[in-house]
């Protein structure tokens, strides 16, 4: 069985470096060669995981950021017998909405979640595949806390920030 | 243990009606609900392998569009030891992608994959949430036929069509 740090490893070798991509000078971190590899997909969501149970006791709520965080978040949420609440841009979630906006490199953008999604007082985990300036994370915890969710921790597969507005983990630092 | 059509049943009576969303005079179902209660989603998903593993003696490749199919698609992926590949909007994807123009009401949209990503021969199955009118779900074959692709069905929770270009299975029809 290999260790946490070879596990790791054959996660951080799977991620693919795509340069110049949404524009130039920027490398992109690609994930999806990960999901295409299922023994890997799955030992990546164990050490996500893992984590979360040595920390914290008890999670009530795994909140996913569209898109990608999408893709994480329901498979965490079943781990941890927690639910599942989307957060997306602006106008893509049905019903009534609570609102955040943030801003980006040019102008600003709007964050959503469904109403009453999030009861106060639920210990909740935000998930996302990437977290590169932290902006994008700090408005869903701003979102969440707003709601009267107690924020654990913000969780990424891969970060390129030091630190948020609240505790947070990624498995792997660019 | 409940048979399957109330298994069926558990999962059409968590979905929300919502009306007028996204515009007036459409009812919209909202699958976030069924995020919300952990064991309702893990047996939803497991209606939803059982009917392939009915049907269909090998899976290589789960496809999910982008965004709602990307809740689904890796958990899907994940009991069938497949891969899971996006299909997103237009400029999304990292990398060399192939390309689809599809109408919608007004005008057209452009969804993309991977080059490389579904692989000549393949066995895929196309993973959404809900399929409207089929359109989407028609580009999304499109998409994968033109890669060399072995669509063996389009698969969702919902649908409002009774049929596609290519054989689909929905749980639940409205």
């Amino acid at each position: 069985m290999a260790n946490r740090e070879q596990r790791i490893k054959a996660v951080r070798d799977k991620i693919g470096l795509i340069p110049d991509f949404p524009k130039p000078g920027i490398l992109f971190r690609d994930i999806f060669p990960l999901f295409k590899d299922p023994a890997l997909l799955n030992d990546l969501i164990l050490l996500l995981v893992e984590h979360i149970k040595e920390r914290h006791e008890k999670v009530d709520v795994i909140v996913g950021l569209e898109a990608r965080g999408f893709l994480f978040g329901p498979m965490i949420a079943q781990h941890l017998n927690a639910a599942f609440v989307p957060i997306r841009k602006k106008g893509k979630l049905p019903g009534e909405c609570v609102k955040v906006e943030y801003t980006l490199d040019y102008g600003t953008d709007v964050f959503e979640a469904q109403k009453n999604a999030v009861q106060p007082g639920e210990k909740v985990i935000i998930v996302d595949d990437l977290i590169a300036t932290g902006g994008t994370m700090d408005a869903a915890c701003q979102l969440i806390s707003g709601m009267g969710g107690d924020i654990l921790e913000c969780l990424a597969v891969i970060a390129g920030v030091e630190k948020l507005k609240k505790p947070f983990f990624a498995l792997i630092r660019f």
